[in-house]
């Protein structure tokens, strides 16, 4: 029987709920994510296909003998923290779906077909998107990676060891790379641009320059009833001064369009009623159209962020955690897979995704499926049935195109 | 052989160490708060003293048969995340210490004396400070305080049980209050009054009106990346103006010198780096001279944050968590002490005490011990050897003084 996409989110429904924030905290190698690489290892093994798991810890699903002229497909299984259904799972539910259609119909693809599930696309455990794919492509050492730390003190070292990943094998894997001829990933749309065409799918042109950037301004503790406010030398001013600019720079910056800068999280310390802060570790997300713009941008937030500091008696460090230039997706396969689905909608976006990092190294390319509201990493994040079907039809069509051509 | 209160907060200097934050945390009736009670339960009956845990979790150390004019001295156990040494422990430990002075000069007292180790003054885990003599007082109803949450969802009626507490006696001890002639609390100065003065021991005068509330800023999770800036309401941009707002006003409130503001505690949620948050809960702590100038500093920094959450298209929602107005000590044994002391300094605080708590039931001072920076509720809190005997010391001519009296 073909499996349907959306009963397969069904199936995965209730893995990872966050009691707290609403939605799902599916962290790589965490007990929810870890139950979700299972469930993805037993449905691919269901549907007849050859399971790996790569040395990085990304996990593969092969239909068709391994080797040269692979077409890749898939997304991730991870979330953010209280983040929604979508994000991530529609890509690897709708790949498994499109896969179980073209065999239902007796397709043979000419060469191999594989779908990917790549670990820690968020970046919500050791702080780094799209680590899976960036150890793959050789974008991050191995060993880096490996001295990542999480915020109870784990290392990815090991809790990569809880999948069984051995953290002396991270690092590029020139040969899995050299197989895949393209890459495509279905994603759910992260704004409202096909819900303002009134249309289901779009293929991706371009995801925005990126980067985060880990602010941490240092004052001094003290006690909040005992210390006079001129006498204060308190971090979380300087940090709520760096969070305006942040937003005024920002909206109001060439090609204020494109231009996005935003703190979500952040983290008073020691974080008592009646204390004034110590420090604050607060992390900057900042994208914009084109590098120099991005560059630029930061540049003028940092500035104002020094001078808060020091306007507050406070010392601020940067560190830049990621950074990833505008990605233009391969020009040659975006126009084939429009014409092949009946010319839809082109978008850019704002997200960054494993597609952009694989973007570098092979043809690559998105399809996005409608979200009515735009919200993502939210709970409230949705989709329609029948656009998740849409969406999946969409990816099969791309695979019987791809796919259908002899390896070379 | 007569205690010493170095020797005793030596003791105890291992215990409740906080990796990440530095200092100390030590929670009420987490492992370190614990292991902190079972160390003053068996300091106090190496001592000889009768050791008692009352039914609102406070431990109560009697040297003498209990009853009627008893003088009672003491401070609490626990601390702020990351505090230091000194706040709370030395009031507990100077105790000790001039109890067992007296014991070994054979000085007999002429009425009981005892030693109290309050519970959750800093209200670090369940949000209120002073819960230990709240209760006892009957300023908060025991059922409110056993519904109270913790961070992890545990409630106080759980948590209290770790030391034998049953939840459902909970509430005023009218009995114990009735036998106390009189309160006298021994507290590391939280300012710089003595240091500037150059003197190791003063009299406190009075405590600041302060209060606590929860600013809970609602608006709308979204990416960081594929949202526009000027699609976003965002509640960390409101938190922030909130902030600044309040360190404004505060700074430029009439009675400047004593008005005090501080957030220094909030958390994103979700709390993630490329997610925009939906909500921020912040804790605003508010001080000052009078209960009217509290309440005029605390209702222009709740407009302003309201304008602030307007502005960014979010709303705001109140709950004040604790509120005590100033507090001003017994004159007359205010007088005595600073008398028998030889006429030490007589100085005012901005932090709340249990010593404020029961000056609503009966006479209560307190001593302050200096403190060279002035910082507190921080691991850089200190206090000299020499100064913390001398406090130990005032606090020996203190109990003298009142216990020497016959009962009425």
């Amino acid at each position: 029987m073909t499996l349907d996409v959306v009963t397969l989110l069904n199936e995965i429904a209730e893995i990872g709920r966050d009691p707290v924030r609403g939605g799902y905290s599916r962290h790589v190698y965490e007990p929810a994510e870890l139950e979700l690489r299972e469930w993805f290892r037993r449905t691919s093994d269901a549907l007849g296909l050859e399971v790996e798991t790569d040395r990085n810890g990304n996990i593969w699903a092969h239909w068709g003998t391994r080797g040269h002229g692979t077409i890749a497909i898939g997304s991730h299984l991870d979330s953010v923290p209280g983040g929604g259904a979508y994000d991530g799972p529609l890509g690897v539910t709708s790949s498994l779906a499109a896969v179980s259609a073209l065999m239902d119909e007796g397709f043979v693809p000419a060469r191999p077909v594989t779908i990917a599930a790549f670990g820690e696309e968020e970046g919500s455990r050791f702080g780094i998107a799209c680590l899976g794919s960036k150890l793959m492509a050789g974008t991050l050492p191995g060993d880096k990676v490996a001295a990542l730390v999480d915020e109870t003190g784990v290392t990815y070292a090991e809790a990569c060891r809880a999948d069984g990943i051995d953290p002396a094998g991270l690092g590029r894997d020139q040969e899995r790379l050299a197989n895949l001829a393209a890459f495509v990933e279905l994603h759910v749309e992260q704004g409202v641009g096909l819900a303002d065409l009134d249309a289901p799918v779009a293929v991706a042109s371009s995801i925005l320059a990126h980067g985060r950037w880990k602010l941490v301004f240092s004052g001094e503790g003290n006690h909040a009833g005992a210390t006079r406010m001129r006498d204060r030398r308190d971090p979380v001013a300087a940090m709520a001064a760096a969070v305006l600019a942040a937003q005024r720079i920002a909206s109001s910056h060439d090609g204020a369009e494109s231009a996005r800068a935003t703190i979500g999280r952040l983290t008073p310390i020691p974080g008592g009623t009646n204390v004034i802060a110590s420090r604050v570790d607060a992390w900057l997300d900042v994208r914009g159209d084109t590098e120099p713009q991005t560059r630029a941008l930061l540049e003028e937030i940092l500035a104002a962020s020094n001078a808060a500091a020091e306007e507050h008696g406070c010392t601020l460090e940067v560190t830049e955690e990621s950074y990833v230039s505008t990605v233009h997706f391969d020009p040659d396969l975006q126009q084939r897979l429009t014409d092949a689905l009946g010319g839809v909608p082109v978008l850019a976006t704002g997200a960054g995704h494993d597609a952009g990092v694989l973007a570098a190294e092979i043809p690559t390319a998105m399809l996005f499926t409608r979200n009515p509201t735009g919200v993502s990493h939210s709970p409230f994040e949705t989709a329609t049935d029948e656009d998740c079907r849409a969406g999946a039809r969409a990816l099969t069509e791309v695979i019987r195109l791809l796919a259908s051509e002899p390896r070379g």
